[in-house]
């Protein structure tokens, strides 16, 4: 099953290889991760997005929550959340095929963030599914450059 | 100086733990990093956020290029580049301060994501400049929760 955990770290500088490491060392990937400062700069937070077993989730979980550096561990799965992904997309727009991309972007309310005779980039946020979908839309007209995030998710309620 | 790296990789369990063990292993912090998959599943992309002495980055770049699973490093720093980044931020906003919370959201263009009695959920992106002024002005209201993606980029022109 996927997995979406927010993990609260302090800020210091090898954190995120013994994170990262936790996940490697018992064979599992990092599908998708994020990490940036909170409000205060001395904490950060990462969002992680895996898959695999429960247990063995569930134990990676316990194992990050004894880390020194890491402050709280939130596992979104099972709690009601937003969740959202950014990407910037790339794609070949040449002449009469400006119209049918930016018809498409129209439709995904994605905005234009550059623009040149040969190619449009567009900037996109979303859930996975819309986000996948404008993703298929785009890939006949030959996508030459895909830039995503990774999610990022908060809890809904106060 | 500020670097923003951009990392093609491809995508096997370790090499995220081995990226960032570079970094740390020279005492060097990470602000931000994002990673997720291209168009093509099997091939992911980091877009690594760090600061310091040009020479040393140089150094990591070049041992970067050097690890197995590790398929382009592009500094763009030097380049023309989009850069953006994408903020979730649940707000305190109650009563008549709704009111003052949403017009800030309107003057950043974001977008409300949740809304309960006590509190707003606004998603925004932008470069790093309107992010931080939108974090400022939101400051006074009273943060609760913050989650940013860390910065992607790409190349402007063909």
């Amino acid at each position: 099953m996927k997995h979406t955990i927010s993990v609260l770290v302090e800020n210091r500088f090898g954190v995120l290889a013994r994170v990262a490491g936790l996940f490697s060392g018992r064979g599992y990937n990092i599908d998708s991760l994020c990490v940036g400062e909170t409000v205060d700069p001395s904490i950060s937070r990462m969002t992680i997005v895996t898959h695999g077993d429960d247990r063995v989730i569930e134990q990676i979980e316990k194992q990050l929550n004894r880390l020194i550096d890491v402050i709280r561990v939130n596992d979104l799965t099972q709690e009601d959340h937003v969740e959202r992904e950014l990407v910037l997309i790339k794609v070949k727009a040449e002449n009469e095929k400006r119209r049918d991309v930016m018809e498409i972007a129209n439709i995904f309310r994605a905005k234009v963030v550059d623009v040149n005779p040969k190619t449009l980039t567009l900037e996109i946020t979303g859930d996975e599914e819309k986000i996948n979908a404008i993703i298929e839309l785009l890939k006949p007209y030959n996508i030459k450059e895909l830039v995503r995030t990774g999610k990022i998710a908060i809890t809904r309620g106060e």
